[in-house]
């Protein structure tokens, strides 16, 4: 019964962002090696990474997004990983798999080496059940279904836009846990794909991740972190607050749990203090913000989305801080660079317009 | 670090509803003999039910039901296992544990008997965490914590109502999922206990099921079913939905995952299909009258929501069939004669007035 999960080589690129040497790629070579690389070079541009022999990749440091970007490079965060997102708007493939280069590969309890991205690509092929919980976890996977007082009009499931995978090893906590429980490893593998439910928020971690680009790229923005801001290590949650928000009003899934890699190790948990502790009482503000937010039924698309979103980033989280008036505006940004990158059918069209006005 | 689990052999009773001699007990006896058990005898009374030796048990048969709740007892329905919520009325446990006959100790994978019992109490001791994902699931676990972007404010929780325990061997599917895989067994072991979030309905399942009686006892009714009534199957169904939405309301948390029990014999398929075949398409309408259910802030107790629930549902599910009318009413019923057998200090009270008045 089981088919054989297609591996789809021309259709997904591996976004990595890095201030060094790649050698962590040798590890993933048998995984990695028959797939494009976008490499998002972070910090000082004249530095030169290796990338291991015979990988297929591009890179870009912070010339070459200031480059190609010209003033909405402001929109992209320098001396941070959120810069990676750089890599999703350049991409031209309709899946993306992300993963930090301190992640190798794990092992499951039979000792096998897992294939992290082809458990995303499981993921992100099969349907997810954003609108009612199902016991058995997964219904779509082999030896697995939809349990008795699942309603039958919802097997169809909706389409996956988020494949969120987990870390065995060095567990993704924050400074003060990491304060508190420097040993603590995460040794737990639990053999399981769920959906997380719509309406309920969750702290997605840019570490192990992939997504369908096409169905919700745009709102993929890792905001603005790092060199210049106040916080830090808030890039992948402010991504999965947005994310989240606009997959439930979608109709879009997210599906977190397998696969696992391994986390080799921990930042600093002093250095991650200075940078999220603006981050750890901001947020208790924030997710309310998320928790309430309702998006206008004329807002069909990703951008149309994520337009609105900014104006009520704005609106509402303005008075925490000056801070979320230059992250919405950066929203803004990062949509208009993104639209000019891909430009759709609709925007080509409108390229083509101003082209003929400006014979 | 880990402390012995608290196994509150004072403050909980095993509710067993069956229609035979109850040898599968022998096999839980290491862990349900220093327990009392309440048997629930379905079908003929006359029938002697065979316990196995040195259990401390309590058994009660149709006359007993009906000498005990008079005509109240129309509330408990006969012929189908939804009689075992009898059970939870007589208990005066503070938490219940309830379990199907055909269902055996089921084994982790490296070999050792599950006490599930010990695992259901491990589930109701700790916190749920309703209000927000945690991507490594139980963060109260040993090994486990709240990941990153946690907010701080909710990692106290909220006091678990139900525990949800699965099945391994025979999963509980429908009868067309019966119909359509025979063949089909749970064999994944996923070694994790998770909060079912807010206002996300689940499946309730009744053959592996632990709750807290003082905190959720009065709305785990399981409804008219069997004998007389136009469906079967959907008791548990409809004491989750029921529970879930109070939970909600009151700010309870349900978990589900861990433990596993083995589940040794599918039902008849066809018999199934028979009692279930209303519910399908019935519950297409009742889901979403669960998803869009509120109850009035006045409701602060589970009676108080449990009655207002049933005014809802007479009032916008009657319209499917006569028979949720009939269902409301028993709803009310079944409540009266919870207070009659769990007066509470202002029951109490209400009854010497009546008594004094009486005199």
């Amino acid at each position: 019964m089981a088919t054989p999960t297609p591996l789809l080589k021309d259709e997904l690129d591996i976004v990595i962002p890095t201030i060094r040497n790649l050698d962590f790629l040798e590890m993933w070579r048998p995984f990695f090696q028959s797939y494009h690389l976008i490499i998002v070079q972070d910090g000082d541009p004249s530095k030169t990474i290796h990338v291991p022999e015979e990988f297929d990749y591009e890179l870009y440091n912070r010339n070459d997004i200031n480059r190609i970007l010209g003033p909405k490079a402001s929109c992209i965060s320098f001396k941070d990983s959120a810069c990676r997102c750089f890599g999703y708007m350049v991409s031209k493939k309709k899946y993306i798999y992300t993963i930090d280069d301190d992640c190798f590969v794990a092992k499951d309890p039979s000792g096998k080496d897992i294939n992290a991205l082809e458990q995303h690509i499981k993921n992100l092929l099969c349907p997810s059940t954003p609108h009612f919980f199902n016991t058995l976890y997964d219904p779509y996977r082999e030896g697995a279904d939809f349990v008795r007082g699942y309603p039958f009009s919802m097997r169809e499931g909706a389409a996956t836009a988020v494949s969120h995978g987990l870390w065995l090893n060095i567990p993704d906590y924050d400074a003060p846990t990491q304060l508190v429980k420097p040993r603590e490893r995460n040794t737990r593998y639990v053999d399981a794909v769920m959906t997380i439910p719509k309406g309920t928020l969750f702290p997605m971690c840019g570490m192990n991740l992939a997504f369908n680009r096409e169905l919700i790229g745009p709102a993929m923005y890792f905001g603005l972190m790092g060199d210049g801001q106040p916080i830090g290590r808030y890039d992948d949650m402010w991504a999965g607050w947005c994310t989240k928000v606009i997959c439930d009003h979608l109709g879009l899934g997210i599906k977190t749990g397998l696969p696992y890699i391994w986390h080799s190790k921990a930042s600093n948990p002093f250095v991650n203090l200075k940078k999220e502790y603006k981050g750890i009482y901001w947020q208790e503000e924030i997710i309310p913000f998320f928790q309430a937010v309702t998006l206008p039924k004329e807002c069909t698309t990703v951008q149309q989305c994520y337009i609105e979103l900014a104006k009520q980033v704005k609106e509402k989280l303005s008075n925490i801080d000056p801070y979320f008036t230059k992250l919405a505006e950066a929203m803004a940004t990062w949509i208009e660079a993104w639209d000019e990158l891909n430009p759709t059918g609709e925007n080509l069209a409108k390229l083509s317009i101003s082209n003929d006005k400006a014979k």
